[in-house]
């Protein structure tokens, strides 16, 4: 399989293959994340825009740190850095950034389809780094990426989203993934947080955590908004973790060989309890670490291999 | 002709050979943008600290990439990282960054005058990325960049630049810089946007801003900033895009050969018509493109070739 | 002598002959940043974060051009760029960052302790950048590095430091490391910020200003932050510099081989005269250009030469 596909902005618009030859191509990266000189000339002279519209820092630290490890240049602009859209459409400010020629452009961005937006009308590679409540694709494949080092295959497996799906494009993109990898995806959490047609995606409905999580090979916690908590009448950061979160209760009925993961920031003590969140069943560290591989590979299929082979 | 200056700071301090020099080297710069490896060892190990004291995305952006472009290290210092100056006077600033021997230093800065200051006071290079309402030249220069390589010469061009003459440091710029390779310039706009005394710098001012475009052979729209449309009386966005943008009525009245410009971010709709900005008449996406071969060439000249030579 | 630290915390937990180490590598390295080419691949492929939860640009400006200069990719995080801490407890942040795999962590922290948490809890190497009033020892091994350039040694000299003890991390870290070497420290100022047992720090205290500078070898004058100096009820800025401030009649009577330094920025006028700050005895702005060879010294020592060398 050769990759062939000028973008990557969601799940859906990737095929079994391609999302097995960014997973294959991120786990052949990751070691050089482990040498002692962490920098490989792969992508030499390529230049990375990394536009963030929405705050992140974890995230674009990722993406920094990855294209750094291949020996591209990358370039932030923040949204702080608020003059490039005065009075400017995202697609005048994107094709002036594109005017510069660059390689690669990731795209954070509140609004749903923005990345899709920028895809079509540029000819430069996008990479959606997460657009509204939409999705989240990197985030999506570095967690299978996570599940596929531990389990050997994604097929068959049964993996527990629990917490506020309605708001989270980290649930979305991973449903999609892992349901297209062949597992089963079970969401679960307050009623006012499961979206109706959340099914439709492929996921099925647990009204019961406990239910859920317990037969579960993947338990994956989102992170609950403050704001939001108050808002569906969640009395306290404690009832939620009572009804909804990762608590010692919980946690002593998992399956013995699960695996937790949190797209993190973590809430120690509300989504997830820390003896969840720091024990030997938690990946969320691992998560991290492959998060950068995960961003190397997707350097490396956009921006190099194939198209430097052709030219040079 | 070999560079001798140690800044770039305005225009009416370049001599015509300067600047041809200066358009010369980004021309021949400018393929190794388009090349897969977009990168040169030339400036390797030299220090470029990009001091924005004014917010700036795009120009700051264009600088960073044209050093990284050449290998050279570059470094942001934002107005909002203001720790800098808590009280420090912006020599003592910049002796500071100085002492840590940078080789140039690029300034924008609110304050006319102040890159010249900086010069001064610094044995450091420094070049104005803008001063107040006083010059733009890395601006002017990449504009003539961008006629010269369209009509391959300056000299006897008629150039219209239009909009809010007053507070431009763009339309400073490109007076002198134009009317110092023989081309002939004319400015109009609002009344109270052009300044008493402008034909000084070799300009000459059109009341009607359709005679002035419709002769010319490049026309430069200028952007109108809001907050000042209304002070100046303009009851609306759209009663400027007619009396004085690049509307469609005046588009089809242009010269068939017109090359039309604006420093952005533009404004669509209201001092130039989507049309404008978009057809084939445009070249305000080249203008982005050179900004970055124009900025490589005053890194080159400033800290490459000849010093190099010598000391290696 | 080898390096076998895992962290720069403090002076305190530096031996003498580290502390000598750290000074012959930064002097040898030194002149890297006079070349040409002011540029060594000794780091690359390390990975260097610099994670500022406290504004400073000067400092991070240092510890950014040292980490280019020795090829290292350095990477800031800032407080601004909030979302990191969204919730999540210094040591969540930072055991992501750790994730990515760094090669060091550098730490600004408004709390004393941050950086001594974090060294415990992660198995990267941390450099304290400053954390709140606790200690700054990067300042105070470029200092003394500044004095040995001048003095050839550090032992029996004179150092006298005058101004705001109290809040100062510089003279706290100072008045460590002068005396660990073999210096006399006096610290003087206004009474209200002179702390309590100071003298425990092995520091003397003189009440009389002028008697503590006449006869110093060095004159460290402190940055007098103008909130505080009102709180201390000093009537106005001429009012300190008469009474605390290295103003004229004080400079006339140092002696005549006397080192005038300050950690920047300076007020001018208020606690240094112009004179003083710009005259022949002034050193602070080798102090800056001494900052990048001790920080690339300890990135050295922490990320190279021994590591490397067992690893390649």
């Amino acid at each position: 399989m050769r990759w062939s596909k000028k973008d990557v902005l969601d799940i859906e618009s990737l095929s079994t293959g391609e999302i097995e030859l960014i997973l294959e191509t991120a786990s052949g990266l990751k070691e050089i994340s482990e040498r002692p000189i962490k920098k490989v000339p792969t992508l030499r002279g390529k230049t990375i825009v990394l536009f963030f519209m929405e705050p992140s820092t974890r995230t674009r630290l990722s993406f920094d740190i990855a294209a750094k490890r291949l020996s591209a240049d990358s370039i932030s602009i923040t949204a702080s850095s608020s003059s490039i859209v005065k009075g400017e459409t995202l697609i005048d400010t994107a094709r002036n950034i594109e005017a510069m020629r660059p390689d690669i452009v990731v795209l954070r961005h509140s609004s749903a389809g923005a990345p899709h937006l920028l895809a079509k009308k540029l000819s430069v590679s996008v990479i959606n780094a997460g657009d509204g409540m939409h999705a989240h694709p990197t985030q999506a494949l570095l967690d299978m990426l996570t599940v596929r080092e531990i389990k050997g295959n994604l097929a068959g497996l049964r993996v527990a989203i629990v917490g506020d799906i309605t708001h989270s494009r980290v649930a979305r993109s991973n449903i999609l993934g892992f349901t297209r990898m062949g597992a089963e995806v079970t969401v679960s959490g307050p009623p006012t947080m499961i979206p109706s047609g959340i099914e439709d995606l492929g996921a099925r409905v647990a009204e019961n955590v406990d239910a859920a999580v317990e037969s579960a090979d993947v338990i994956m916690m989102l992170r609950i908004q403050k704001e939001r908590q108050q808002r569906f009448l969640m009395s306290s950061e404690r009832e939620y973790s009572i009804r909804y979160g990762l608590n010692r209760t919980r946690l002593a009925r998992l399956r013995s060989d699960a695996v937790i993961m949190h797209p993190g920031p973590i809430n120690r003590g509300v989504e997830i309890a820390p003896e969840a969140a720091d024990g030997p069943f938690s990946v969320i560290l691992d998560q991290v670490t492959n998060g950068v591989a995960l961003r190397m590979a997707l350097f490396y299929l956009l921006a190099g291999g194939k198209r430097n082979a052709d030219s040079d």
